[in-house]
């Protein structure tokens, strides 16, 4: 992990944004910049200067996984003692994220430095480092690659254990244990199985509803691998389909891989999205297609870039986002396909190893 | 569910804070109020008015959870829907949660009224509606009953399980597949699996590691069952202990105990959390207990009160807390022991089946 970096980044993003500072709360910004995974952090960067504060539960942990960061284990408050310290060290105007910190925390802030340095010493700026994590190092693609990779292989195993009568949380349960087995450290998010009529619900969590003789099972889960998560979507069919089934099958295939083909560095988010929805507009299918087509997706579930219509950010090589529609008939049945997806120089590569084809089960 | 009664309570405090309106948005408080678990809403109470604002992805769902509040599928953010509302109908001063609102959600909120009437309109106020949470009405009783059950019937299917050699996450793996089986929504955090030198970790997750010959096991997990969560830890022994282990243990069972014998209507979480430090201070282990004795549990695993040393909040009839003390000596060895305990008039209640006794596997 090339850590120096990340925080030079950060820092030179900081300046261009008017700060000589940058606090940094949010978890998962912390331990993209210096590694550290606790659950208790505020990160100071000040020119070439970096240094975390946490507490005293901390202080073996953060030994372990934090290099090249001093640490500070602090018996106040960690963002109280960060903002002493910035004052200290004679910052004057210091960056922070407002969309990860709360009314209550910028109080606290507010609170730590003298009253006459306080004026304009806190400027809000935009999520920076989520910024900066939106386009992934070779480091952090192999880790995604993995997490993938051993989504695609429990998918693959469910094939086998997919049958009518399975309790949705059975199954939700079955592919839990089989990804704990494999390594995993956590599932992604909870694991979404909706099968026959609850599979119009795009984000159905696993119930105590049966998986039926004839229709629809959707499984959308994701695995947590060396921090890195995978996030995945197909759908299945049990018992023979109806030629409508399979007809809105092919559509949310044709859509998913027409937006995959469209991704490329250089193309707008908005172009994605546009891709997939024009071929289930020109299906008859387009009311049905109720969420955006994807999202970033790293050391978080939902990262940027968002991919939805109209959004104008540009894809760049690095980044990994979900190519996900879907269809939902209320009250009948619907459907998500859904690859994790890298954008390369060239265009694009598919993450997600799992067949797409129709399966009928 | 008395929602409405949750609703008087919450405006009712509102009022007291000086607030003629309250907007909710922090989710488990949304759920508390009027029964909605989608991912986006803003709740506002204003006199005896009720109105919830969400998304199209959650129409049919807030027509299923939600009943006495009514419900509106905004087009626009939630929280600015919200905020338009209150204007209309003449609210003046609205109260929120300083603590869940982020610096970026204030000032979505404060754009969405009119320059002349944005001075003074929000409040910053307590956590009012987490304070009212803490203490659990009949039905809330009911269901985290229940979750304790769960979890103390896991746990002892376990103790036939757990053996030499097994990895912490294969624990993990097959305590939570057990789970989610007997019809567990999902786990309330990261499940604790933590044995021979890294039981000295009080929050050590289950790992790559294996279960020693000789050597303490901690498993601390939760369950979640109707919204409702579980807390409990246990530590058994493999192999012959040595006497030190088997003392260590006997005076962390002793401040576990005291503890949950000074709880009471009445009584201060501060004495509850001396009760148990006391103990362990006479057995000269007071530095190894590193954290603090419980903490409220319910819709959220970490709520109100917490129960540390000099806290004077009063325990109330009907809070739920943890009881958890235990000795961590690092590079040697740990132990836990936790039950989730109900306030009663007379004064406790043991809510956590699984027994206490030392057990030697």
């Amino acid at each position: 992990m090339n850590f120096r970096a990340r925080k030079r980044r950060a820092a030179g993003a900081a300046k261009a944004a008017g700060g000589d500072g940058l606090l940094v709360t949010h978890l998962a910004d912390v331990r993209y910049l210096c590694g550290f995974t606790g659950s208790n952090a505020a990160l100071v960067l000040a020119g070439a200067r970096a240094v975390l504060f946490t507490d005293g539960r901390y202080t073996a942990q953060a030994k372990d996984e934090v290099a090249g960061t001093r640490v500070v284990i602090a018996k106040k408050p960690a963002v109280t003692a960060a903002c002493e310290w910035m004052v200290e060290v004679g910052v004057k105007r210091c960056g922070f994220d407002a969309v990860h910190t709360t009314v209550a925390a910028f109080e606290t802030m507010r609170k730590a430095v003298p009253a006459k340095v306080r004026r304009g010493m806190f400027v809000a700026v935009e999520p920076l480092v989520a910024r900066l994590r939106e386009v992934k190092d070779a480091d952090e693609i192999a880790k995604i690659r993995a997490a993938a990779e051993l989504g695609g292989k429990l998918f693959d195993e469910m094939l086998g254990y997919l049958r009518p009568g399975l309790k949705e949380m059975e199954v939700a349960a079955t592919l839990e244990h089989a990804a704990r087995m494999a390594g995993a450290e956590a599932m992604s998010f909870e694991t979404i199985v909706a099968s026959g009529e609850r599979s119009a619900l795009p984000h159905g969590r696993a119930s105590g509803a049966k998986l039926p003789k004839r229709g629809f099972v959707t499984l959308d889960f994701g695995v947590v691998l060396n921090g890195y998560m995978s996030d995945m979507t197909r759908t299945v069919h049990l018992g023979k389909a109806r030629p409508e089934e399979r007809e809105v099958y092919d559509a949310v295939l044709e859509a998913q891989e027409t937006a995959v083909a469209a991704v490329a560095t250089g193309v707008t988010a908005g172009e994605v999205d546009e891709a997939a929805r024009s071929v289930l507009r020109r299906a008859g299918l387009e009311e049905y297609f109720t969420h955006s087509t994807g999202h970033g997706v790293g050391l978080e579930i939902h990262e940027g870039p968002r991919l939805a219509a109209k959004q104008t950010q540009v894809l760049q090589q690095g980044m990994v986002i979900t190519i996900e529609p879907g269809v939902y008939m209320p009250a009948r049945f619907g459907l998500r396909i859904e690859d994790m997806v890298l954008v390369t120089a060239a265009g694009s590569e598919v993450l997600t190893p799992s067949v797409k084809a129709w399966i009928e089960l």
